[in-house]
């Protein structure tokens, strides 16, 4: 049944996959009942898919939903990713399920800074796992693409703006072609419709100060909140001065670029349910204010570029199918950021694949972060989007965590890992498990049930294992499994895809959204902080404050709220390990994706452009010239 | 025959395609003997080639290799893509000849600034064209990605051995593992070598001497000459200052963005013959100077990220397969820039081409702007690149474009045409034939047949074309045809193609380059600059003196040469028309393209970043969101 050539002791990820060929993805495809006519092969092992995105859909023509996130990790992470694949593969390869993994696709720029792919590990891998890695099929060349699109006619604008007369600009803007009339294109009565002025006018016949409002978007460029992006690590554009050119006569000013994941277009496209939502959503982008009293938003519709950046977006708005190591299909699509954005892949592909699987399938997602932020967003983000909650969560936990939780020593990436972690130490397990603990009540909030993952460590010991178990059940989680689907491929994760199918089958969906929309923009960063992370009060900073008075005379308060803060911890200091209570909780800054549909309070400062160590990992990278194939690449 | 459905008068560009859908693209590789093997398809209608390339090519075993290039043109183009595509829907649809159109693939940037695709025109076009347009295959986005990955790997670099002492900074590059000890990459073992170091090496045993110059390349960051990309128009990135958060400690520095056509990567991938010699080509890219006495020159082998980057690029290397209007098969491949670089397509790609049609085919390709650029460079860079000289050369003639070198009144886009231009002005013509005769000439030089296309407008009078005619020939053209494809398609264009093949099959293969290898570079200057340009003599500013002795002293005195010109003129002055000569010819400064390996003197500033106009062409672009369809791109 599975395809698995599995050896002892496991080979690394790379070695593993260059044993595995891919199988066609046409084969993998008519799996799930798809034909040639709903694929666009990007070579032989990947293909879009150009199938028909379900309106909406009934629990009796869906298959059952399954959230996999995990407790707060260690830098090393605790493998959401992997067990993600592994359960895949149980489902598909070993039960005979239909199932479909939907996972994010990674951003190409850590790839070549510190080693480390997104594809799973050991025998719970996707591929090709290079293309994964690489470019894949375009989508976030794409978004890069449409996103500084955006900033170019920001840029553009205010230049022109700045340097014509009204009359010139707007002579510029509908411009009278020889021969005939100056008429406004469909985009440009967009605006026409926004100031209130009939679309059908003739463009001579505004009056000037209809033509002023129409040609001047009087840009605050000090409000610009669109910054560039690519898709890299580059710590050198982290703070940037452009403008400098004699060409832009003086009007230079100060902005960042941000890695392309952290891109406002991708939180959009993982949240549309389809690409006319997408194109209203570009529409709706606030990229900065006027300069006038109300401090007016300015939207990409305004700029009049919506439409060209939903053109260059508008393939990357389709999954791409790929397969686990066992043949079982997965869709990749979107990769949002888990602090400023939500964290999950789209909605676009979860009801695809939801709809192919049918009632007796399983959809298996991915959360981004620690269940603290990872499924808190899920749910109150991404389903309030799509209209579909989870029948089943499904949280991963290691030994090793929760024995930092316990306030063992730290673990650092590439430095040896301390004795703690290699031998039997009930008394830090003890002390940590706690962390498990407050992620699985925090879960029973949303009246969803869970299981857990107890993601196995060749040094974990049958106590520890067992007393995690137990302790899981105790808290309030359905079943606790241990897996070991690193080792095993799926078969390491039968006994826990058996317990989800049990849970979910008897799953009753009377689950719940942590908060309602329509209470204050302060009640609900509260409810999260006090009831998730912890927290006994919220500071919030004078900039903070004033933010949040500014969105809500901008009629933005009705927004869900997407916190943004480190992952490791429950708390917003990535020291304070366990299950941390009572603290004042710090909002710094308070920003919105309007577009993306959701206001994000800044519980620290996040870096969203990281950068090249010392020895990148680009060192290992080359490629053998007569054969092509890749070295060094994980 | 031919499939093309034509009406009168001719339908807008995108009307046309519209009304003619694409085949697929199996069924044009299977009429150029290609197999399912052979093809990476990108959705149904382009696909990448994964055909190998031949190592050499007797002419026994290859198809006639055509190449178009145009006279002095218009700020309005006179349709050498047109012709080009012309010509081989004639060869391939009318005269049952296989045939293959090798073109460039258009930078995605001006889709959005300034009105215009490069898919040729009326019933000579290439598709899918939206498309060809956009992202195509991505092979742009890989060059990006990959040029900002050196950049990055630059500036990185250049801070961590500004922070780092000797030791530090060498135990970092080669580290200590847990249990393990220090070794070199393959990659760093490159750099042991160049520095005469031992690659078999213990990394322990290396002196203090020998660390400091392993791990310090000690870049002068002044010199840097590697500058960011994006496949935009975006003119705020002309002059930037990177380096401004604090993270980066000050080491702050002003640098600017290119179109991604404008990088060097681009120029590689379009002359390498296959994928080892692009890992070379990148391994030699020259990124600047050494802060030593002797300026040694710093390369991206130093960095240790040419293995990275050649990964990035490496399906870049594929051509990519996709059809005319009438069905013959194009190759597009690669798109630099023809005045810092030499503006053609790939060699690869021209290679495959020869192969495919076998000896009886023909292989239509294009060279940039004028014929004193494209033409000069095709012939002294990429033919010598790859070792094929053409079989004939076409050149693209307009009335239009002839009566303004007889002084004729400015053409500006956008604005109405003149009269002069619309109905019969002999004057004007035969003032400005010169022109003509000079391109002519000038090809002659090369002992390369000729064929004059004279691209008709349907305001030009038989006695103007017939004027034309007689000119050319009386100057030295094999032959000289009215070619009539943009509104007629191939059945425009046979004529033309006829002659084309009387002309090659008398051809005899004794043409030549225009200058040898081992002159000294200002040798080789003047002698394009006289014999093509018209020149009376040169004159280098301080700074291009200075250069040119630097680069002689490197050892690169024996590259081809690529000036960097204006394409308005044959001269370095736009606004001087018709064939001037004895005017001074101005070198302001030389630089170098190592990796891609010519000298291009500038003879003007040249412009690398586009900007938006007030009203760029994404005020017409939209998405229909119930059907997909694309408005407004063209």
């Amino acid at each position: 049944m599975s395809r698995l050539r599995r050896v002892t002791p496991v080979p690394s990820d790379i070695d593993i996959v260059k044993a595995h060929s891919c199988l066609p993805i046409g084969e993998i495809a008519s799996k799930i009942g798809l034909t040639a006519s709903d694929l666009e092969y990007y070579g032989p092992f990947m293909a879009k898919l150009n199938t028909k995105i379900p309106a909406s859909l009934e629990p009796k023509e869906r298959g059952k939903y399954v959230v996999v996130c995990g407790i707060t990790p260690t830098p090393l992470g605790e493998g959401k990713s992997t067990t993600t694949i592994g359960l895949a593969q149980a489902m598909g390869a070993w039960l005979n399920r239909k199932c479909i993994a939907c996972i994010r696709q990674p951003s190409q720029g850590p790839t070549f800074g510190i080693k480390g792919g997104a594809a799973g590990g050991g025998y719970s891998q996707v591929i090709p796992m290079e293309s994964f890695n690489l470019h894949f099929t375009g989508d976030i060349h794409a978004i890069s693409a449409a996103h500084n699109l955006i900033a170019a006619a920001i840029d553009a604008r205010g230049l022109h703006e700045a340097t014509q007369s009204d009359k010139a600009l707007f002579n510029r803007l509908v411009p009278k072609k020889p021969g005939k009339p100056r008429v406004f294109s469909p985009i440009q009565k967009l605006r026409l419709k926004k100031l209130g002025i009939d679309v059908n006018i003739d463009p001579e016949k505004l009056t000037d100060e209809q033509k002023r409002s129409f040609a001047r978007l009087n840009i605050n460029m000090e409000t610009i909140n669109w910054n560039r992006v690519v898709d890299l690590n580059d710590r050198f554009l982290r703070k940037v001065k452009i403008g400098l050119s004699p060409s832009e006569q003086g009007f230079s000013r100060e902005t960042q670029y941000d890695i392309t994941v952290a891109s406002e277009l991708m939180a959009i496209l993982s949240l549309a349910n389809n690409l006319k939502e997408a194109r209203e959503r570009i529409g709706n982008v606030v990229i900065g204010n006027a300069k006038d009293e109300k401090q007016t938003p300015i939207t990409c519709e305004d700029l009049g570029v919506a439409g060209a950046a939903t053109v260059l977006v508008k393939d990357a708005l389709k999954p791409t199918l790929i397969q686990t190591l066992e043949g079982t299909p997965v869709l990749v699509h979107c990769g949002p950021f888990a602090n400023i954005a939500h964290g999950s892949s789209s909605v676009i592909a979860d009801k695809i694949a939801l709809k192919l699987v049918g009632p007796d399938g399983f959809v298996v997602t991915e959360a981004g972060f620690g269940a603290d932020i990872g499924l808190e967003k899920f749910v109150d983000i991404k389903c309030r989007s799509s209209g579909l909650l989870p029948d089943c969560v499904v949280i991963v936990a290691t030994v090793r965590a929760l024995k930092t939780h316990g306030n063992g020593p730290p673990i650092t990436p590439g430095a040896t890992v301390p004795a703690e972690y290699l031998q039997e130490n009930m008394e830090l397990l003890e002390k940590g498990t706690v962390n498990l603990e407050t992620h699985i009540r925090n879960i029973r909030r949303f009246n969803l049930p869970v299981v857990v993952a107890i993601n196995k460590f060749s040094t974990d010991t049958l106590k520890e294992l067992d007393f995690v178990r137990e302790k899981a059940i105790a808290a309030g989680a359905s079943d606790a499994q241990i897996a070991n689907h690193w080792e095993l491929g799926g078969e390491g994760a039968l006994d826990l895809a058996k317990s989800l199918i049990k849970v979910c089958d008897q799953s009753e969906s009377n689950s719940r959204f942590l908060y309602d929309l329509n209470l204050t923009i302060k009640e609900k960063i509260e409810i999260i902080a006090k009831q998730i992370y912890g927290a006994g009060s919220i500071k919030y900073s004078e900039k903070a404050e004033e933010k949040i008075k500014l969105y809500e005379q901008s009629g933005y308060s009705s927004m869900p709220i997407c916190i943004a803060k480190t992952q490791l911890s429950l708390s917003h200091d990535p020291t304070l390990k366990g299950a941390p209570s009572g603290f004042e909780f710090p909002i710094i800054d308070v920003r919105i994706s309007v577009g993306a549909g959701f206001i994000f309070p800044m519980a620290g400062e996040i870096l969203t452009m990281p950068g090249l160590p010392t020895r990148p990992a680009f060192y290992d990278i080359d490629i053998n010239t007569e054969t092509g194939e890749i070295h060094g690449l994980f």
